[in-house]
Order: structure tokens, then sequence, then C-alpha cells
């Protein structure tokens, strides 16, 4: 390419050079050199460990990177670039794809997304207007339908109208969970604070006057309070404020509280009128239990009350593509809008969120137009999105759909619940371990309690069970951190917080990647034993 | 890899080596042979047209994307899936890398920016917390540190002190232009509506109880009518209403008339205590025109009112790398928040907004935390971020400046400046065209204006001008739509509005390309003449 580091910018020409299609053999193989040491330099070096080290550590790797100046002239050739981030960044990245990294929702790729990914960089479009994507935004479109369809389950009629009618909306790719929550929230909104005579609604008018205009104080959404902290920040943000998304409480087993649920909208509905329900949630797969809450159920009272009815299925939505664990999701269907990121279990590289509305109208209550783009009755995929410009990533879901089929994503679901279950199972025979919240899907939480300590809590009163509670939490905090920092596997931590009990620090498994295998789990345990066996033998 | 459909999914092995690093050289060597098909195979089929067709052959096409079916097996295997994207989507896609295409703020980018982009992929980050990412979290604030000190030059000790530091943050980068403004316009709407004696905050308790305890009854943004629709979005989104979004009228140079921002923001402060304005937003470079507004005068009646100062640097960002023309955004240094767009002038592969602020300290206004992530003190850049999980796009701006350096990029912006002069200057050179705004940087506008209509123009009263403007836009708009149609180049359209003149269709050309030259430019304008002469002969 060139032999100088000033060539390349003392030089127009060769400025000029990396825009265009390079022609020589030479380059060619040049470039295909360099993809060969992406493809293969960064799976050898991620391949040893989880590499989550310690806080120390990574102070001193900070002070690596507090240059805050951009050279005049280039720093680096490309091929110094790509040695530098195989040899010096990727040693340091976190190696989600390691089969011992079960602690978050990251995992394993198939490396055909690489690809997939490669792809629509070099294509390069942009779906929000027709005029720089053409076909990606019909494809776009069709991609959407297919897991509309999986979700709501409309019927041939249904699709055929609306796959391709620029007037419908079936859904919308965004960065992630986050931005559809925000994005069915922001729909909810709309919807319930509707225009009407004398107003013309809350996204020209603003929430005070909506407030005025419906004869209302404030609006809320209620929602399990094992939600996903982006519903607090969604109602930050549209200024219904976070205090509002009002959190109920769970049941035994995670799912929110039916009884209370019903309690709190009725007494909403019978003597509150100046509070309006924007929309009640339904969770998926949550966060840190990964339970599903009871979803026909809710739906019900959505629809005897005409409540907007979300569901963020972030985390669990694929599992509809698994013939044996696709009823877990039952009730999904009644929902009005759903959530599922495609970079959870539908495995593809980071950046794709995806909200769904059953009523592919609306979406209306949320267009924009602009002179430019976005013209009424375009196929400008823009006008009704929360986000503007945007990469096409229906281009690599809708590859990963032909090539994997339903059936494969169903095997990698099953893989996942099957093993969270065996998982369960050992922690069970484990006398060191308490299974804390068992695996509905494929996430489960537990922690260290000791058989000792298990002895002591039967015996012991309120404030004796609020200090062993205060001894285990410390323990498990301990023993998690120093697994994270030996740097072999990484089970996350988190706090359950139950309102009649104390704050539990847990151990959380999250089972996705198909090479974590019982064994895996196993040796996971082993080595937590371990570590509690060094570093509390003086405790006992 | 896998020698028929069938053994894709039926076989739980098959479908677990997809996940790991292949060891054999023939399947090396055939995931290098689909990179190689893809960086050539794409180009080859994007080197002939620009490809933008008519709405009757996009209708045609959109037929063939009507199956909503997921299969149950796998449709295709990867070699077949890689040469469909290759030889039926690309073709279908728009060649936004042509020198002829000139419509949009997309363009081609850098070859190496793929090899970037597949490293980000596989690497698979995730920035939202350190513990999916860790160097890449401490890597992303030294890119925004680089791109903050471009352009608030605060100084060695500022970012000293912030490049690495947990509590600051010097911005975000989010997926585009609309998500850094509603980012921007978020915190500056939680600043002014702050908490206070007996009020937790907007965030917290929303829009209505905000203005209560304010005791006001709306609060406003002020921009000039040629702002992005981005921010009347932004409003809607933050329960503000986008009709407070209050567009003031541009000057005869499609810049912020600052008179009448005077006008408005004394008749607020002084007639209307029940009205808040919440920001100014100043552009530097509008979409439509390419204008960059008077930055230093709007800092000042910003600094004077204490009200936030936004700037949409969305597109003229980068402006600030050329030596020769970084003058042009004088004034953005004093700006309390700005957005940038890495996918426009940083040639960036799409999918990178960005945006910034001067007070490191500021974005502690929309601050989240969670039991699981975002631990208060951590280094988890999710805490202070509109978006959750992301992908590593600091990885390519990063590794972006390294190769080209700010002497690259700066090139790259004199060349799109310098080529829109020279193209301003021959639109004014031929008869049958009108410059309508001339390029303060890379854009300009311009419409056919025969002669003989300029004649009749000049003699004509403001009924007939009416008439006159109307078959003027009915020209261009045909012309537009011609040219596009026939496939060889494109130049967009917008129809420009200014208050006491009629609506104005123009044509609108946006010169970033480095293979646009003056040449390219010519054969732009013969071919439109062209157009108009075997268009409108009989009109004559």
């Amino acid at each position: 390419m060139t032999n100088g580091k000033k060539d390349l910018v003392a030089n127009w020409q060769t400025l000029q050079r990396i825009f265009i299609r390079p022609e020589s053999e030479a380059s060619r193989t040049a470039l295909v050199k360099y993809m060969q040491q992406i493809l293969f330099g960064l799976h050898d070096f991620l391949k040893e460990n989880v590499g989550i080290t310690r806080e120390a550590s990574l102070l001193e790797l900070s002070q690596q990177f507090t240059d805050s100046r951009i050279n005049k002239n280039p720093k680096k050739k490309l091929e110094d670039v790509i040695r530098g981030l195989i040899e010096d960044i990727a040693p340091h990245a976190v190696n989600v794809a390691s089969p011992y990294f079960i602690g978050h929702m990251t995992s394993a790729i198939p490396f055909f997304m690489v690809h997939l990914a490669t792809i629509t960089a070099a294509l390069n479009q942009n779906p929000v207007k027709l005029e720089t994507s053409k076909v990606v935004s019909i494809l776009e479109r069709q991609v959407l339908a297919k897991i509309h369809r999986q979700i709501f389950v409309l019927g041939d009629p249904f699709y055929k109208e609306h796959v391709q009618n620029p007037q419908s909306t079936l859904g919308n790719f965004v960065e992630d969970g986050t931005l559809a929550n925000l994005t069915a929230l922001w729909v909810a909104r709309n919807v319930c604070l509707n225009p009407k005579k004398g107003f013309s609604g809350v996204e020209k008018e603003g929430i005070a006057a909506a407030y005025r205009s419906h004869g209302i104080e404030r609006s809320v959404v209620l929602v399990s309070r094992l939600a996903h902290y982006s519903l607090r920040k969604a109602g930050g943000v549209l200024g219904i404020g976070n205090e509002n998304i009002l959190p109920v409480d769970v049941d035994e087993n995670n799912r929110i509280d039916l009884a209370g649920l019903v309690r709190t909208v009725d007494r909403i509905r019978e003597n509150d009128n100046k509070t309006k329900i924007l929309a009640l949630v339904g969770i998926a797969g949550t966060t840190e239990t990964g339970t599903v809450d009871p979803l026909p159920e809710m739906a019900q009272i959505c629809s005897e009350n005409r409540i907007h009815f979300h569901v963020d299925a972030a985390w669990g939505g694929p599992t509809l593509l698994s013939g044996k664990y696709r009823h877990l999701l039952a009730g999904i269907e009644q929902a009005d809008s759903v959530t599922i990121d495609g970079h959870k279990q539908f495995y593809l590289p980071m950046g794709c969120g995806m909200v769904y509305f059953k009523d592919p109208y609306i979406m209306n209550s949320v267009a924009y137009h602009a002179e430019y783009i976005n013209r009424p009755g375009s196929v400008d995929l823009g006008i009704r999105s929360l986000v503007g410009s945007r990469a096409a990533t229906s281009l690599v879901l809708g590859s990963a759909l032909d090539i994997m089929g339903a059936g494969g994503y169903g095997l990698l679901i099953d893989h996942g619940i099957d093993t969270a279950r065996d998982f369960a199972s050992e922690i069970q025979k484990r006398p060191l371990f308490e299974l804390v919240t068992a695996p509905q899907l494929n996430i489960l939480t537990y922690r260290i309690f000791p058989p000792e300590l298990q002895k002591a809590w039967q015996a012991a009163g309120p404030e004796k069970k609020k200090a062993l509670n205060n001894r285990l939490n410390r323990i498990n905090i301990r023993v998690q951190r120093q697994q994270r920092e030996a740097g072999k596997s990484f089970v996350s931590r988190t706090t359950l917080k139950r309102t009649r009990e104390e704050d539990k620090v847990v151990f959380r498994a999250v089972i996705m990647n198909p090479m974590t295998d019982p064994d895996t789990l196993r040796e996971i345990l082993d080595e937590q034993e371990k570590i509690y066996q060094d570093s509390f033998l003086s405790d006992k």
C-alpha cells in the first residue's frame, strides 16, 4: 500500500487510493492477509483465558491510554494497527467467547457472524432512507416480519398485507434493548396521552400540556421489581419520571406477584383518578434470574383495563424458536409491543436491539418527516424510528436465520436451558452451595452457604439471621472477586432484594455458550470451593 | 465446513463447531476465501452504477421479499448466503461509494475501515461494562478525550485529570446524531429542571412535577429553522413537546438570524416568566445547506442568559482537523455539548454517533445504576449513557485516527470544501443554473432556472412570481427524479423554506467523496442539462 508514514498523508494521490478498489495483485494479497490475521490472530489470543483481571492491573493498564492528542501525521500503518490490536489490545480484552465466561449475556458468536458483519460494513448502507439502502430496506422489512410472526403468529393474510407495505411498521432495529424498551414506552405514552379536542397530543405539546388536557397529574408504568434498569431510564427520558416506573413485588419464583399487581391497578383505577397507567411491562427472562413473568394473566389484566402491554423479551425472545421450550413464553402473542436483542440469544455481534408492535399502525404516533428525507408515503424506514442513521443489521440477522434455521437456534436454546437445569442439580448436590433461584430459562443464581452456617441459620432469631446473612454476603463477594481476578473463569454477582428479606449477594450464571457443558460448570464450582477453603479456613 | 443442509442442524456437534476456532487447514482456507469474496466481490458489483432506480422496479423487487416464515432447517449454507449477498443483494443496493453519488452524507469509506469493523465484530466486546470490555473501555475513554480536545481545547492538566477518571464523562458513543442530540438535550433538560428544595429533579419526578416545582408552564429549545429534524424528535421524546423546539428564522446566508434570536430570548425572559429556555442549538453544517451558525455570538447569548449551548456538528465536526478551515467552526469551544457523527466526515462505517460535554461531571444528571452492573464508582461506561449494550466503535475511530492522522482527515476536509467552491463557480458560469446557497462547508444547493424564465422573473409581479416559482419547482423535481432513475448519478433534492419567500425546490450536493472531482461534477451538470433539454423542449 504505502512505504512510509509520511507518504500516507503528504500525498493526495496516496490518500485517494485507500478509497478505491485495489487493482494490483500485491495490494489485494495484502488486504486478504490482514483479514486472515484478524480471523485467526484474534482467535489465537482469545482462546487462553477469560481475562478479567484485578482493578490494580487495570489502573496500570489505563496509564498507557492517557495521551489525548491526535498526531498530525499518521502514527501507524494499517499493518501495524492490526498487529497492535491483535497483540496489545486483544490480550487485555475480555474473552467473552470462553466457555468459562458464564457471567453475562455476551458469549461466543458463530464465526460466520464476523463475515456477515464485514459485508454490512463493506456495503455501508443506511436504512434510514431508501436512497441510501434500497433493497436493504426491503430486506429489513422481511426480516422484521419473520420475527414478528414468531411473536404474534398473525397468519398469512396479515403478513401478506404488511410485510412490504410502506404505511405499516412491524418493528424497528435499534442499538440495544434499552432503546427498544424506550421506543415501546414512547409509543405507549403517545397512544395513552393521545390528541383530543383542543389538544394535539403529547408528542407535540409535551407532558405538562398532556396532563392538563387529560385531567391527570401523573402517569405510571408498572413493572416487576426485577425489571431491567432501562425501563426506569426510559421513564426518566420520556418525562414521566423514573419514580413513576412503579416496581411491583415478585413471588417466591421471582415472577411479578399477580395479586400485588391487581391490587395496584385497582387502587389506581378506583381511587386515584389523577394517575393514568401508561403501560404494564412483563419480562420474558429477567436480567438477574432469567425468570418469565406470568404473561397470559398480565395480558388479561391489560386487556380488561385497556392498558398497553409491553413484554421485555430482550433475553428470552429467541426461546420462541425452540419447539421444546417455546411454551415458556406463552402469552407473549397478546403483547402490544415486544423487545428482543439480536446480540443476545440470536448470537449476533453487538448492536442489534429490536422492538416489535402488534398493531402495524401504532408507530404513526411517533412519525417524523423532513424535507430532504422521510417524505410522507415513502418507504424510508426512518419515518417511524427513534434512531436515524444506522447500520443494516437486518442483513446479519436475515442471513443468520437462513444459515441456522429455526431448528439450529432451537438447539442452542435447548442446550442452554437443559445445561442450566443440570447445573442446578449439581449445585444442589454440593453441600457448600445453596441454589437461590432455579433456572426457568438458562439463568440461575446460587451462593456459598456452608453447612455449619446453614445449621446456625436454622437456630437463629431475626437479629442473628441478619448477621449471618451479612457474613454470607461478605463470603460470596470475596469468592466471586477472587475467581474473577484469577482469570480462569467468570461468574457474575448480583444482590437480590426482596421486600421481606435481607439483601442476598448471589453468583449469577448465564448459560448460553454451546461450548459450556456440565464438565465446565463442575470445574467452575470446584474452583469456587477451593477459593472458599483457601480463603476462609481461618474463619471456620 | 458441512456437506449438506441437514447436517448443519440435525447434529449438535456440527452446530458447536461453528462457535470454535477452525483448526483444519481446509476450514481455515474456506473462511479466508469467503472473506476474499466479500472484499473484492462487493467492490466489483458496486463499481458500476449509483443504482437508485425507479419506484416501479422497487415494487417488483419487493415482491421477492415477502416470505415471512423462518425455515425449520437451514435454507442456505454460508457459502451460498455470501454468494447471494454479493450477486443478488449488492446489485440492488445503493452504490454510496460512487463519486457520482453526491446526494447524501454517506460516501465511500477507506477500505481499511472494513478491516477495523471486522476486528470489532470478532472481539465482540460490550463497553456498557468493564466486565465485558476491559481495555476497550479504557481505549474508548482515550478516543473520547482526543476528540473532546479537538473541540474544547482545554489543555494538558484538564485531560490528564479526566481522560481515565471513572468519575468523569467526556462524551458518549451512540448510534447516530439523532441519539447524540437527544442525549445532549436530555442532559440540558435535567440541568435546567434540576433538584431543589422539595423536588428531586425532572429525571425522577417527571416534567409535570418539574414545571410545578420550578413555577413554569413550558420549556423551549431555540434552533435555526434549518435544524435537523432529530431536534424536534428529541423534544417529543423528552416530554417537552416538539412544538416547543422553536425555529428561529435564518438570514440571507442561511445562518440563524441573530437579531431574531435575541428578540425571541428577550421576549421570553422579559415577558413570559412561565417559559424556561432549556437550550439554544447552533448548527455546524446544516443538513440542507451545510451552513454554520454564528457560534461565537450564540455562545455569548447563552453565557449572558445562562442557557445550555448545544452545537450540532454531526456534519461539520471533523472540519476541526483541517488547519485550513478549522476557523469556520470558531466558537464551538464555548459550547456546553457537541454532536459529531463518525460515519459522516470521519468516514467510518454506519453506526457511530458521538456527543461531547465540556463539563466532565454534567452527565451525573443522567446517571443510572443497577445491582449487576454499573455499580457506583466503577469504570462501567454504561452508567452515564442513553444506550446500554453497544459495539466498541471506539476501536474503529481510534485506529482510523492513528492511520490517517489529523493531517489525513484535514486533506479530505480541504478537498470537500475546495471542490464544492469550484463546483459553485461552475454552476454560476452555466446559464441554465442558479446557485441557490453557496457552500460554506462542502454542501451547496442550486436549481435549474432557464434564462428565459429569469428574464420573465425580473418583469413579474408577486402573483406571476408565484406561478413562475411553481413552474421552476416542477422542472427541478422532474429533472432530479429522471437523473436518479437513470442510475448514473445521484444529486438529492430538498425544499428550502423561508418566511418571506416561496418554497424553493433545489438540488442538494454533498461533496465528501475524495474521488469526486470537478470533472465528475461537470458531467453531472451536463447530464442535468441534457435531461432538461430532452424533457422540457416542448415547454419552451
